[in-house]
Protein backbone atom coordinates (compact mmCIF):
# COMPACT_ATOMS: atom_id res chain seq x y z
CA UNK A 1 0.00 0.00 0.00
CA UNK A 2 2.57 2.32 1.39
CA UNK A 3 4.88 1.78 -1.75
CA UNK A 4 1.72 1.80 -4.39
CA UNK A 5 1.56 5.35 -2.52
CA UNK A 6 4.84 6.10 -2.88
CA UNK A 7 4.56 5.49 -6.79
CA UNK A 8 1.54 7.67 -7.33
CA UNK A 9 3.55 10.52 -5.41
CA UNK A 10 6.90 10.29 -7.72
CA UNK A 11 3.94 9.98 -11.08
CA UNK A 12 2.53 13.60 -9.55
CA UNK A 13 6.22 14.91 -9.03
CA UNK A 14 6.90 13.81 -13.05
CA UNK A 15 3.70 15.50 -14.18
CA UNK A 16 4.98 18.72 -11.65
CA UNK A 17 8.12 18.61 -13.23
CA UNK A 18 7.07 18.21 -17.12
CA UNK A 19 4.36 21.08 -16.07
CA UNK A 20 7.77 23.11 -15.06
CA UNK A 21 9.10 22.66 -18.46
CA UNK A 22 6.70 23.13 -20.63
CA UNK A 23 5.96 26.80 -18.42
CA UNK A 24 9.82 27.47 -19.08
CA UNK A 25 10.08 26.37 -22.46
CA UNK A 26 6.71 29.26 -23.27
CA UNK A 27 8.53 31.91 -21.55
CA UNK A 28 11.95 31.05 -23.77
CA UNK A 29 9.49 31.61 -26.61
CA UNK A 30 7.58 34.42 -25.56
CA UNK A 31 11.01 35.88 -24.95
CA UNK A 32 12.68 34.78 -28.17
CA UNK A 33 9.29 36.50 -30.14
CA UNK A 34 10.82 39.59 -28.55
CA UNK A 35 14.58 39.13 -28.66
CA UNK A 36 14.75 38.01 -32.65
CA UNK A 37 11.29 39.77 -33.52
CA UNK A 38 9.65 36.59 -34.62
CA UNK A 39 6.09 36.09 -34.35
CA UNK A 40 5.78 32.63 -34.93
CA UNK A 41 7.49 31.90 -32.23
CA UNK A 42 4.03 32.85 -30.27
CA UNK A 43 2.06 30.12 -31.95
CA UNK A 44 4.43 27.43 -29.85
CA UNK A 45 3.58 29.31 -26.74
CA UNK A 46 -0.17 28.79 -27.46
CA UNK A 47 0.02 25.21 -28.23
CA UNK A 48 1.97 24.64 -25.35
CA UNK A 49 -0.60 26.79 -23.26
CA UNK A 50 -3.24 23.83 -23.93
CA UNK A 51 -1.00 21.49 -22.98
CA UNK A 52 0.14 23.13 -19.81
CA UNK A 53 -3.46 23.96 -18.80
CA UNK A 54 -4.48 20.27 -19.46
CA UNK A 55 -1.66 19.15 -17.04
CA UNK A 56 -3.00 21.36 -14.11
CA UNK A 57 -6.49 19.79 -14.26
CA UNK A 58 -4.57 16.13 -14.22
CA UNK A 59 -2.26 17.29 -11.35
CA UNK A 60 -5.38 18.18 -9.34
CA UNK A 61 -7.38 15.51 -10.23
CA UNK A 62 -4.81 13.26 -9.36
CA UNK A 63 -4.26 14.86 -6.05
CA UNK A 64 -7.66 15.05 -4.75
CA UNK A 65 -8.33 11.39 -6.15
CA UNK A 66 -5.07 10.03 -4.13
CA UNK A 67 -6.18 11.99 -1.07
CA UNK A 68 -9.65 10.58 -1.53
CA UNK A 69 -8.94 6.93 -1.81
CA UNK A 70 -5.70 6.45 -0.11
CA UNK A 71 -6.26 8.30 2.97
CA UNK A 72 -2.82 9.57 3.81
CA UNK A 73 -1.13 11.01 6.70
CA UNK A 74 -1.13 15.09 7.28
CA UNK A 75 2.67 15.12 5.80
CA UNK A 76 1.28 13.62 2.94
CA UNK A 77 -1.88 15.36 2.70
CA UNK A 78 0.60 18.66 3.30
CA UNK A 79 2.12 17.39 0.43
CA UNK A 80 -0.47 16.75 -2.05
CA UNK A 81 -2.83 19.86 -1.30
CA UNK A 82 1.13 21.76 -2.09
CA UNK A 83 0.86 19.79 -5.45
CA UNK A 84 -2.14 21.77 -6.24
CA UNK A 85 -1.40 25.21 -5.53
CA UNK A 86 2.13 24.53 -7.42
CA UNK A 87 0.15 23.17 -10.53
CA UNK A 88 -1.55 26.82 -10.38
CA UNK A 89 1.85 28.78 -10.46
CA UNK A 90 2.86 26.93 -13.18
CA UNK A 91 -0.70 27.50 -15.21
CA UNK A 92 -0.02 31.23 -14.53
CA UNK A 93 3.67 31.35 -15.24
CA UNK A 94 2.23 29.84 -18.54
CA UNK A 95 -0.39 32.54 -18.79
CA UNK A 96 3.03 35.09 -18.72
CA UNK A 97 4.55 34.01 -21.49
CA UNK A 98 1.16 34.41 -23.55
CA UNK A 99 0.86 37.96 -22.36
CA UNK A 100 4.51 38.25 -22.63
CA UNK A 101 3.45 37.48 -26.74
CA UNK A 102 0.71 40.03 -26.54
CA UNK A 103 2.85 43.16 -25.49
CA UNK A 104 6.09 41.86 -27.90
CA UNK A 105 3.20 42.11 -30.89
CA UNK A 106 3.16 45.57 -30.13
CA UNK A 107 6.93 46.26 -29.83
CA UNK A 108 7.33 44.57 -33.24
CA UNK A 109 5.07 46.73 -34.73
CA UNK A 110 7.52 49.54 -34.94
CA UNK A 111 11.35 49.21 -35.52
CA UNK A 112 13.32 48.55 -32.50
CA UNK A 113 14.12 51.38 -30.25
CA UNK A 114 16.99 50.50 -29.12
CA UNK A 115 19.46 47.23 -28.51
CA UNK A 116 17.55 45.08 -25.94
CA UNK A 117 19.91 44.41 -23.33
CA UNK A 118 18.41 43.99 -19.49
CA UNK A 119 15.43 42.17 -20.98
CA UNK A 120 16.97 39.34 -22.38
CA UNK A 121 18.71 38.57 -19.06
CA UNK A 122 15.76 39.73 -17.07
CA UNK A 123 14.34 36.40 -18.93
CA UNK A 124 17.00 34.58 -18.47
CA UNK A 125 17.10 35.05 -14.28
CA UNK A 126 13.23 34.65 -14.46
CA UNK A 127 13.15 31.68 -16.53
CA UNK A 128 16.65 29.62 -14.16
CA UNK A 129 13.85 30.97 -11.16
CA UNK A 130 11.28 28.45 -12.18
CA UNK A 131 13.79 25.55 -13.17
CA UNK A 132 15.35 26.10 -9.88
CA UNK A 133 12.45 25.97 -7.76
CA UNK A 134 11.18 22.90 -9.46
CA UNK A 135 14.33 21.06 -9.06
CA UNK A 136 14.17 22.62 -5.47
CA UNK A 137 11.09 20.56 -5.02
CA UNK A 138 11.86 17.20 -6.63
CA UNK A 139 15.37 16.98 -4.43
CA UNK A 140 13.63 18.80 -1.27
CA UNK A 141 16.47 20.98 -1.68
CA UNK A 142 15.86 24.10 0.77
CA UNK A 143 19.35 25.73 -0.22
CA UNK A 144 18.52 25.96 -3.76
CA UNK A 145 14.86 27.31 -2.59
CA UNK A 146 16.61 29.79 -0.54
CA UNK A 147 18.83 30.89 -3.58
CA UNK A 148 15.44 31.48 -5.53
CA UNK A 149 14.31 33.47 -2.80
CA UNK A 150 17.33 35.66 -3.84
CA UNK A 151 16.89 35.71 -7.32
CA UNK A 152 13.84 38.07 -6.90
CA UNK A 153 15.92 40.84 -5.71
CA UNK A 154 17.76 40.57 -9.14
CA UNK A 155 14.36 40.32 -10.99
CA UNK A 156 13.02 43.59 -9.05
CA UNK A 157 16.83 45.44 -9.89
CA UNK A 158 16.29 44.70 -13.23
CA UNK A 159 12.45 45.57 -13.50
CA UNK A 160 13.36 49.07 -11.80
CA UNK A 161 16.45 49.62 -14.32
CA UNK A 162 14.29 48.72 -17.44
CA UNK A 163 11.89 51.53 -16.28
CA UNK A 164 14.58 53.65 -15.86
CA UNK A 165 16.01 53.66 -18.58
CA UNK A 166 12.72 53.51 -20.61
CA UNK A 167 11.53 56.95 -19.22
CA UNK A 168 14.17 58.24 -20.62
CA UNK A 169 13.45 57.51 -24.27
CA UNK A 170 9.99 58.50 -23.77
CA UNK A 171 10.21 61.52 -22.14
CA UNK A 172 12.89 62.16 -24.99
CA UNK A 173 10.66 61.47 -27.68
CA UNK A 174 6.88 60.63 -27.16
CA UNK A 175 6.96 58.90 -30.21
CA UNK A 176 8.34 56.19 -28.33
CA UNK A 177 6.12 55.71 -25.81
CA UNK A 178 4.29 52.72 -26.70
CA UNK A 179 6.89 50.49 -27.65
CA UNK A 180 8.64 51.74 -24.44
CA UNK A 181 5.07 50.71 -22.76
CA UNK A 182 5.00 47.78 -24.03
CA UNK A 183 8.33 46.73 -22.76
CA UNK A 184 8.02 48.17 -19.17
CA UNK A 185 5.27 45.96 -19.39
CA UNK A 186 6.85 43.42 -20.49
CA UNK A 187 9.04 43.78 -17.63
CA UNK A 188 6.03 43.38 -15.15
CA UNK A 189 5.31 39.49 -16.79
CA UNK A 190 8.76 38.66 -15.84
CA UNK A 191 8.57 39.92 -12.39
CA UNK A 192 5.63 37.67 -12.03
CA UNK A 193 7.09 34.75 -13.39
CA UNK A 194 9.62 35.57 -10.91
CA UNK A 195 7.03 35.79 -8.15
CA UNK A 196 5.83 32.55 -9.08
CA UNK A 197 8.97 31.16 -8.96
CA UNK A 198 9.13 32.54 -5.64
CA UNK A 199 6.02 31.16 -4.64
CA UNK A 200 6.61 27.58 -5.65
CA UNK A 201 10.38 28.07 -3.51
CA UNK A 202 8.70 28.80 -0.28
CA UNK A 203 6.67 25.77 -0.68
CA UNK A 204 9.65 23.67 -0.82
CA UNK A 205 10.75 25.46 2.38
CA UNK A 206 7.98 25.27 3.95
CA UNK A 207 7.28 21.50 3.00
CA UNK A 208 10.92 20.26 3.87
CA UNK A 209 11.05 22.68 7.39
CA UNK A 210 7.77 23.19 7.94
CA UNK A 211 8.70 27.05 8.98
CA UNK A 212 6.75 29.32 7.09
CA UNK A 213 8.09 31.97 4.77
CA UNK A 214 5.33 32.74 2.64
CA UNK A 215 4.68 35.72 4.40
CA UNK A 216 8.15 36.53 6.52
CA UNK A 217 9.39 36.89 3.16
CA UNK A 218 7.34 39.65 1.71
CA UNK A 219 8.58 42.70 4.38
CA UNK A 220 11.38 43.19 2.58
CA UNK A 221 9.82 42.73 -0.93
CA UNK A 222 7.24 45.81 0.13
CA UNK A 223 10.27 48.03 1.63
CA UNK A 224 12.17 47.66 -1.74
CA UNK A 225 9.10 48.25 -3.90
CA UNK A 226 8.69 51.41 -1.69
CA UNK A 227 12.30 52.86 -3.05
CA UNK A 228 11.09 52.01 -6.14
CA UNK A 229 9.94 53.79 -9.09
CA UNK A 230 6.21 52.05 -9.65
CA UNK A 231 4.87 48.84 -7.87
CA UNK B 1 -18.77 12.44 12.97
CA UNK B 2 -20.49 14.17 9.90
CA UNK B 3 -22.41 16.40 11.68
CA UNK B 4 -18.96 17.45 13.36
CA UNK B 5 -17.24 17.63 10.02
CA UNK B 6 -19.83 19.91 8.56
CA UNK B 7 -19.49 22.19 11.35
CA UNK B 8 -15.48 22.39 10.47
CA UNK B 9 -16.40 23.02 6.94
CA UNK B 10 -18.67 26.00 8.11
CA UNK B 11 -16.28 27.34 10.16
CA UNK B 12 -13.84 27.07 7.57
CA UNK B 13 -16.26 29.10 4.98
CA UNK B 14 -16.93 31.97 7.72
CA UNK B 15 -12.71 31.82 7.84
CA UNK B 16 -12.44 32.61 3.98
CA UNK B 17 -15.27 35.08 4.13
CA UNK B 18 -13.73 36.75 6.65
CA UNK B 19 -10.72 36.82 5.05
CA UNK B 20 -12.64 37.99 1.45
CA UNK B 21 -13.97 40.91 3.54
CA UNK B 22 -11.08 41.74 4.36
CA UNK B 23 -8.94 41.92 1.17
CA UNK B 24 -11.81 43.76 -0.42
CA UNK B 25 -11.75 46.37 2.41
CA UNK B 26 -7.95 46.52 1.54
CA UNK B 27 -9.07 47.31 -2.07
CA UNK B 28 -11.31 50.23 -1.20
CA UNK B 29 -8.39 51.88 1.22
CA UNK B 30 -5.78 51.59 -1.24
CA UNK B 31 -8.48 53.11 -3.96
CA UNK B 32 -9.34 56.02 -1.36
CA UNK B 33 -5.56 56.81 -0.84
CA UNK B 34 -5.42 57.52 -4.72
CA UNK B 35 -9.47 58.62 -5.19
CA UNK B 36 -8.80 61.15 -1.78
CA UNK B 37 -5.06 61.44 -2.11
CA UNK B 38 -4.46 60.45 1.76
CA UNK B 39 -1.79 58.57 2.17
CA UNK B 40 -3.04 58.00 5.65
CA UNK B 41 -5.56 55.23 4.10
CA UNK B 42 -2.39 53.00 3.50
CA UNK B 43 -1.41 52.23 7.00
CA UNK B 44 -4.75 50.41 6.91
CA UNK B 45 -3.52 48.18 4.14
CA UNK B 46 -0.32 47.06 5.68
CA UNK B 47 -1.83 47.06 9.01
CA UNK B 48 -4.60 44.56 7.61
CA UNK B 49 -2.03 42.70 5.64
CA UNK B 50 -0.66 40.90 8.14
CA UNK B 51 -4.57 39.68 9.41
CA UNK B 52 -4.74 38.61 5.72
CA UNK B 53 -1.22 36.85 5.57
CA UNK B 54 -2.52 34.80 9.05
CA UNK B 55 -5.51 33.86 7.94
CA UNK B 56 -3.83 32.48 4.77
CA UNK B 57 -2.14 29.85 7.06
CA UNK B 58 -4.93 29.29 9.58
CA UNK B 59 -7.57 28.60 6.13
CA UNK B 60 -4.22 25.87 4.90
CA UNK B 61 -3.74 24.72 8.57
CA UNK B 62 -7.57 23.49 8.97
CA UNK B 63 -7.96 22.50 5.40
CA UNK B 64 -5.04 19.92 6.01
CA UNK B 65 -6.02 18.44 9.23
CA UNK B 66 -9.32 18.18 8.34
CA UNK B 67 -8.55 16.19 5.48
CA UNK B 68 -6.05 14.34 7.45
CA UNK B 69 -7.97 13.36 10.41
CA UNK B 70 -11.70 13.11 8.83
CA UNK B 71 -10.82 11.34 5.91
CA UNK B 72 -13.68 13.04 3.97
CA UNK B 73 -14.98 11.79 1.18
CA UNK B 74 -14.21 12.54 -2.35
CA UNK B 75 -15.80 15.66 -3.06
CA UNK B 76 -15.17 17.04 0.84
CA UNK B 77 -11.68 16.60 -0.51
CA UNK B 78 -11.97 18.62 -3.19
CA UNK B 79 -13.87 21.13 -1.28
CA UNK B 80 -10.92 21.11 1.13
CA UNK B 81 -8.72 21.59 -1.52
CA UNK B 82 -10.39 24.74 -3.59
CA UNK B 83 -10.90 26.17 0.44
CA UNK B 84 -6.57 26.25 0.38
CA UNK B 85 -6.54 27.88 -3.42
CA UNK B 86 -9.14 30.45 -2.46
CA UNK B 87 -7.00 31.32 0.39
CA UNK B 88 -3.91 32.16 -1.46
CA UNK B 89 -6.04 34.15 -3.85
CA UNK B 90 -7.16 36.20 -1.31
CA UNK B 91 -3.85 36.55 -0.06
CA UNK B 92 -3.08 37.89 -3.37
CA UNK B 93 -5.66 40.17 -4.10
CA UNK B 94 -4.18 41.85 -0.23
CA UNK B 95 -0.72 42.19 -2.18
CA UNK B 96 -2.94 44.03 -5.08
CA UNK B 97 -4.18 46.37 -2.78
CA UNK B 98 -0.60 46.69 -1.37
CA UNK B 99 1.08 47.40 -5.01
CA UNK B 100 -1.95 50.12 -5.16
CA UNK B 101 -0.86 51.89 -2.72
CA UNK B 102 2.97 51.71 -3.77
CA UNK B 103 1.76 53.14 -6.95
CA UNK B 104 -0.75 55.44 -5.83
CA UNK B 105 2.53 57.07 -3.45
CA UNK B 106 4.17 58.10 -6.86
CA UNK B 107 0.54 59.38 -8.35
CA UNK B 108 0.38 62.06 -5.06
CA UNK B 109 4.25 63.26 -5.40
CA UNK B 110 2.98 65.52 -7.83
CA UNK B 111 -0.78 68.12 -8.77
CA UNK B 112 -3.24 65.60 -10.26
CA UNK B 113 -2.97 64.99 -14.12
CA UNK B 114 -7.04 64.72 -14.49
CA UNK B 115 -10.09 64.13 -12.30
CA UNK B 116 -9.79 60.42 -11.81
CA UNK B 117 -13.15 58.94 -13.27
CA UNK B 118 -12.66 55.69 -14.87
CA UNK B 119 -10.35 53.92 -12.15
CA UNK B 120 -12.50 54.39 -9.18
CA UNK B 121 -15.31 53.02 -11.22
CA UNK B 122 -13.09 50.14 -12.31
CA UNK B 123 -11.87 49.79 -8.69
CA UNK B 124 -15.68 49.56 -7.67
CA UNK B 125 -15.92 47.02 -10.43
CA UNK B 126 -12.93 44.84 -9.21
CA UNK B 127 -14.18 45.17 -5.05
CA UNK B 128 -17.96 44.08 -6.77
CA UNK B 129 -16.44 41.26 -7.98
CA UNK B 130 -14.74 39.83 -4.95
CA UNK B 131 -17.93 39.81 -2.79
CA UNK B 132 -19.71 38.43 -5.44
CA UNK B 133 -17.12 35.70 -5.64
CA UNK B 134 -17.25 34.94 -2.10
CA UNK B 135 -20.89 35.00 -2.13
CA UNK B 136 -21.25 32.98 -5.03
CA UNK B 137 -18.83 30.25 -2.98
CA UNK B 138 -20.74 30.51 0.65
CA UNK B 139 -24.61 29.96 -1.77
CA UNK B 140 -22.82 27.24 -3.69
CA UNK B 141 -25.08 30.21 -6.57
CA UNK B 142 -23.62 29.06 -10.20
CA UNK B 143 -25.50 32.11 -11.68
CA UNK B 144 -23.55 34.88 -9.41
CA UNK B 145 -20.18 33.02 -10.44
CA UNK B 146 -21.37 33.38 -13.72
CA UNK B 147 -21.66 37.01 -13.57
CA UNK B 148 -18.40 37.29 -12.13
CA UNK B 149 -16.79 35.73 -15.42
CA UNK B 150 -19.10 38.56 -17.21
CA UNK B 151 -17.37 41.29 -15.03
CA UNK B 152 -13.98 40.56 -16.47
CA UNK B 153 -14.91 42.33 -20.08
CA UNK B 154 -15.87 45.18 -17.87
CA UNK B 155 -12.51 45.14 -16.06
CA UNK B 156 -10.82 44.76 -19.27
CA UNK B 157 -12.58 47.53 -21.21
CA UNK B 158 -11.92 49.62 -18.39
CA UNK B 159 -8.08 48.68 -18.25
CA UNK B 160 -8.15 49.80 -22.54
CA UNK B 161 -9.96 53.02 -22.07
CA UNK B 162 -7.67 54.04 -19.23
CA UNK B 163 -4.76 53.53 -21.14
CA UNK B 164 -6.14 55.12 -24.06
CA UNK B 165 -6.18 57.97 -22.36
CA UNK B 166 -3.45 58.58 -20.12
CA UNK B 167 -1.40 57.69 -23.21
CA UNK B 168 -2.65 61.00 -25.04
CA UNK B 169 -1.56 62.94 -22.12
CA UNK B 170 1.56 61.60 -21.87
CA UNK B 171 2.28 62.02 -25.89
CA UNK B 172 0.77 65.81 -25.17
CA UNK B 173 3.26 66.03 -22.51
CA UNK B 174 6.23 64.76 -21.49
CA UNK B 175 6.40 65.70 -17.96
CA UNK B 176 3.07 63.50 -17.16
CA UNK B 177 4.81 60.76 -18.47
CA UNK B 178 5.67 59.60 -14.51
CA UNK B 179 2.26 60.17 -13.28
CA UNK B 180 0.51 58.37 -15.83
CA UNK B 181 2.37 55.21 -15.62
CA UNK B 182 1.47 55.31 -12.20
CA UNK B 183 -2.06 55.38 -13.16
CA UNK B 184 -2.01 52.58 -15.91
CA UNK B 185 0.08 50.44 -13.58
CA UNK B 186 -2.79 50.84 -10.89
CA UNK B 187 -5.35 50.02 -13.56
CA UNK B 188 -3.06 46.80 -14.41
CA UNK B 189 -3.56 45.95 -10.30
CA UNK B 190 -7.28 46.18 -10.52
CA UNK B 191 -7.28 43.85 -13.79
CA UNK B 192 -5.50 41.58 -11.48
CA UNK B 193 -7.45 41.90 -8.64
CA UNK B 194 -10.45 41.39 -11.21
CA UNK B 195 -8.58 38.05 -12.24
CA UNK B 196 -8.25 36.61 -8.90
CA UNK B 197 -12.13 37.04 -8.54
CA UNK B 198 -12.99 35.51 -11.59
CA UNK B 199 -9.91 32.66 -10.27
CA UNK B 200 -12.78 32.09 -7.32
CA UNK B 201 -15.73 32.37 -9.37
CA UNK B 202 -14.30 29.17 -11.69
CA UNK B 203 -13.44 27.23 -8.65
CA UNK B 204 -17.12 27.68 -7.54
CA UNK B 205 -18.47 26.76 -10.64
CA UNK B 206 -16.48 23.84 -10.38
CA UNK B 207 -17.08 22.78 -7.30
CA UNK B 208 -21.04 23.17 -8.10
CA UNK B 209 -21.43 21.58 -11.39
CA UNK B 210 -18.02 19.70 -11.46
CA UNK B 211 -17.78 21.55 -14.57
CA UNK B 212 -13.73 22.59 -15.42
CA UNK B 213 -14.37 26.21 -16.55
CA UNK B 214 -10.97 27.35 -16.00
CA UNK B 215 -9.69 26.97 -18.59
CA UNK B 216 -11.99 27.34 -21.16
CA UNK B 217 -13.03 30.81 -20.33
CA UNK B 218 -9.69 31.90 -20.88
CA UNK B 219 -9.92 31.29 -24.51
CA UNK B 220 -12.20 35.01 -24.75
CA UNK B 221 -10.06 36.47 -22.59
CA UNK B 222 -7.10 35.80 -25.12
CA UNK B 223 -8.40 36.82 -27.72
CA UNK B 224 -9.75 40.20 -26.17
CA UNK B 225 -6.11 41.12 -25.26
CA UNK B 226 -5.09 40.35 -28.95
CA UNK B 227 -7.54 43.42 -29.67
CA UNK B 228 -6.08 45.76 -26.99
CA UNK B 229 -3.05 48.21 -26.96
CA UNK B 230 -1.03 45.85 -24.54
CA UNK B 231 -1.78 42.65 -22.30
Amino acid sequence: MQRHFDEKIQELLEKLLLMGRLAESMIQAAMRTLIERKESCCSDVHRKEKEVNDLQIEIDDRAVTLTALQQPVASDVRFLFMASRIATELERIGDQAVNICENAHHVLKAPPLKPLVDLPQMGEVAETMVRNALEALVNRDVALANRVLEEEQRVDAFRDQIFRVLLTYMMADPGTIERALALILISRNLERVGDHATNIAEEVIYLVEGREVRHSHEDPRVSSASRNPVA
